[in-house]
């Protein structure tokens, strides 16, 4: 304990000391404690997740933020390194989710494979910086060619054209960005940019602003176009660009919940005869939507945009990596009519937290959105923050680069095919059993349902619109109640979501939605959580008055 | 050979050996290979980089290019994962820049302690997502704290604010972004949001966008108002923003390099009667220009904007750490009036690339950006993502919190002071040096200086327009090929920008920046960069006809 004391004290009095802590472990015993925790990460990821991690009982969120009041920084060290560290494992990583489990299957955050995070960890202690190649040099060089990998599998262009571009200095392919969110904001405000262009007179939006751009081109309203079923961050990015996210405008789905394309046409004509003069900035199809993980008939959505000189916006921050299946690429026909494409790495590229990316077919389109600095960024030279949204940025290109030379994209199509599989597998069980009702069918590996016990869907058969909706409602609340509970017990994650108007629903129900992404998550264990499912529900069933 | 093929083969060719891949190494020798490369990266940080990275010759970025050309994506593996690592390490390593050598003062990016790696491998085995609860848990209520404990270092308010807003599930107190112009962004994001926020027959300018704000509050224009050093992710802000980023006004500098406030207020008068109705969405503060490293009187600033009823924003992505320092926080007084803060954490908080964060006095500031989906982030949760520029977003505020207890206040205090004081005395040996011109002295740690040969400096004074102007182009041209050619000799680097009237200097001249943050930079190092400046200097000026 005085050992102790004095160590401290001596960190923050001497340089001396602060050197120890910034360059190497403080003693042996906080080396042996790194080492034992760094080699059950590193070597026994998925042992270590599901023996550290989400293993506490549920602890509401009120109980858990009493922990974490204190607000004072203290001047000197609380805790010697190896017992923050531990701290760390044993009492905090316990209050965290298991997203690993391959019984978590709520969201579209899973497991990875182990050696994603030695790349991260090659990333961080190389600490390179991309926003400028005095920073990165190399990475900068490798994020390129990346980039040209899967615009490649997107857009399928010749040989020449990668030649010519991979490595050009004046032209961007994409860019990575940080996430989804981030990479649709980047593809939209590239949109607007190239709508409101400069011209005589005008100098372009980014340098005029938005009033500027609609005197100049005559209009007081411009419009982003996406199913009802669009992400949340293109709404934002509306408000972001100074659109107004008014200003998304929602298309109804058909009944696969993919956009109508009836409805989005006479849309197309309903704004061009408005009376409010309005331009169409783009048109955003989705290759995977989060609720449902369904697909826009992109071709046709491309061919519209074509004919319309519409801005084709692709989000596939889901789907994406589907293109490397040859067996289920075809589902995304037609993303190379895109004139813009998001994709995520963190998603079904199975990088860690966070990474994204945007391609442009045309390898000019980004300069509307360029920006550079004396001190930085130099206009001529190959720096990556001269067309970015973001300014510093982490080299995570250099852990998607690895990972395709691991796994090839024969790897990555295992996964995409055993998730999309697995999916129908499990649509076929949930069909099988009387007391759940599918809503949404797979198409990729995403798919809802509901527990709509026996007694009750026979009298949803033939019940008039009032007696419709009190039995939903108490469908609802059964379904929210299951869910709860069962996350609530701590072994299964499904999440839960609300859908309007599909099929013989016109009105929202509660739906529990499902995303098979984890390769250890196998038919079995998705019966496994069905019969949770009933338990819970039979047990609270019984204790009905 | 033949070992390899089969596992290669096998690796895509069914379930089984994916699973492997996707859990531990392939085999013992795959095992053995990241074990050595894993223990010199986290138990040796420095010495790994100091031999592996940066360590080649200089290769121009046409030579490095022809090597990373190839855009296809094999279908099989490329290589055996430890093969692949290998390669990352001996052959890609060598290629990137060392950050973290004492001898690179020329950017932002340094060494960081070696226990922030093992952090980032922590945060990315966890994988936790803060864009919801659901898929972070303690990750969502440790970034709340940790907002609250910074914010408590700038705002020093009441033990009982800290304790209402800490885990207040409405309120936010600020938010971590991934860098500094993601921070900057939302900051402006709010401050234009809150400038037209609804009335009476409008919804807001996030719902209606710019156009209709415009028309409802009656102006024609708005500005956001900051230094001509001011960092050039706001111009990029006002882009984004729909404002137009030639809207960003800047305001020359005094002699010191901080905004005059004299010209601030007659611009602030001047805009106020343009016959183009114009509002002033902001004024930006900056605390550590990237440039100069001054920072900006930001009490009379913020006195200004109380008065006018001004958002006022202090950019501090650098400086903002320097509140750690009961020595030095003096120098950013006035940063408590300051309606938001950027402040990066891969920065003075010595995290790895990249984190930022943005803070807001008002802890209801951040409604006016709210967003949110029925599938996550559901209205009155405390999921971080409904108030966020960002969607999916790593725990990063695990890195912050942990460093925090390791180092204490006391421990950064120490990096810090080191870096004024080092700076300092770099000024001072810059001074003494007849062929050195120090152009700006450092406030926190970073200075300006340029090579001046004492010949020159003799012709220059006393010299007329013309005559000064000839002379100033030569040491232009001095300085550029001086940076350029000790940069290419590997050992040392220095950056370069050129600034606009300072002082004597009315004309844009060539400065060299150094910037003084890696506590193993001291005046030993920074003298042998001079040298090393003044012998190649030396011999090609020898070499001149």
């Amino acid at each position: 304990m005085k050992d102790q004391n004095i160590s401290r004290k001596a960190l923050v009095a001497n340089r001396q000391s602060l050197m120890r802590t910034f360059i190497r472990p403080e003693n042996t015993a906080a080396r042996d404690t790194l080492v034992k925790y760094m080699e059950q990460i590193l070597f026994g990821l998925h042992d270590f997740l599901n023996t550290h991690v989400g293993i506490t009982e549920e602890l509401s969120l009120k109980e858990l933020s009493e922990r974490y009041k204190n607000t004072l920084i203290s001047e000197n060290p609380e805790k010697m390194l190896a017992d923050v560290i531990t701290d760390l494992i044993e009492e905090i990583a316990p209050h965290a989710v298991n997203v690993a489990s391959p019984f978590f299957v709520g969201h579209m955050t899973s497991a990875i494979p182990f050696f994603m995070v030695h790349l991260k960890t090659i990333v961080a202690a190389l600490n390179q910086n991309v926003v400028k190649l005095e920073t990165s040099k190399v990475l900068s060089v490798i994020e390129k060619q990346v980039l040209a990998k899967i615009h490649r599998i997107i857009y399928r262009k010749e040989d020449n054209f990668y030649n010519e571009h991979v490595q050009n200095i004046q032209t961007s392919l994409g860019c990575f960005t940080e996430n989804g969110t981030l990479a649709n904001l980047t593809a939209l405000w590239v949109a607007r940019n190239s709508r409101f262009a400069p011209k005589e007179g005008f100098e372009g939006a980014d340098k005029e602003g938005i009033y500027a751009a609609y005197k100049a081109y005559g209009i007081e309203r411009s419009v982003i176009i996406v199913s009802q079923l669009g992400h949340f961050s293109l709404k934002k990015a509306g408000g972001i660009l100074g659109i107004g996210n008014r200003n998304i405008i929602p298309i109804e789905t058909d009944r696969t919940c993919r956009i109508d394309i009836k409805n989005l046409k006479e849309k197309i004509n309903e704004l061009r005869k408005s009376p409010v003069r309005t331009k169409i900035i783009a048109i955003v199809g989705i290759a995977g939507t989060t609720e449902t993980g369904t697909v826009d008939p992109l071709r046709q959505i491309g061919e519209i945009c074509v004919e319309n000189g519409i801005h084709f916006h692709v989000d596939a921050a889901w789907g994406g990596p589907v293109l490397l299946s040859d067996k289920y690429r075809h589902l995304l026909d037609g993303i190379d009519l895109a004139d813009s494409v998001t994709i995520d790495g963190h998603k079904q590229f199975y990088m860690p937290m966070s990474s994204g990316m945007v391609y442009f077919k045309d390898p000019c389109k980004m300069d509307s959105i360029i920006y550079h600095a004396n001190y930085v960024n130099r206009l001529g030279s190959v720096d990556l923050g001269i067309k970015s949204l973001s300014g510093s940025r982490e080299a995570n290109s250099l852990i998607l680069d690895s990972a395709l030379k691991i796994m090839g994209s024969g790897g990555y199509a295992l996964l995409i095919e055993h998730g999309i599989e697995t999916a129908k597998s499990f649509a076929e069980e949930i069909n099988s059993r009387p007391d759940f009702e599918l809503i949404t069918p797979p198409e990729l590996n995403i798919l809802t349902y509901r527990i709509c016990p026996i007694e009750l869907k026979r009298e949803l058969t033939g019940s008039n619109d009032t007696q419709r909706n009190a039995i939903n409602e108490r469908l609802n609340e059964i379904n929210i109640t299951v869910q709860r509970l069962q996350r609530e017990s701590g072994k299964s994650f499904v999440s839960r979501t609300t859908l309007k108007t599909y099929k013989e629903h016109p009105e929202s129900i509660v739906v529990l939605r499902c995303v098979i992404m984890n390769p250890l998550t196998d038919i079995h264990i998705l019966r496994d959580i069905l019969d949770e499912q009933e338990e819970i529900y039979s047990s609270f069933e019984v204790r009905r008055p």
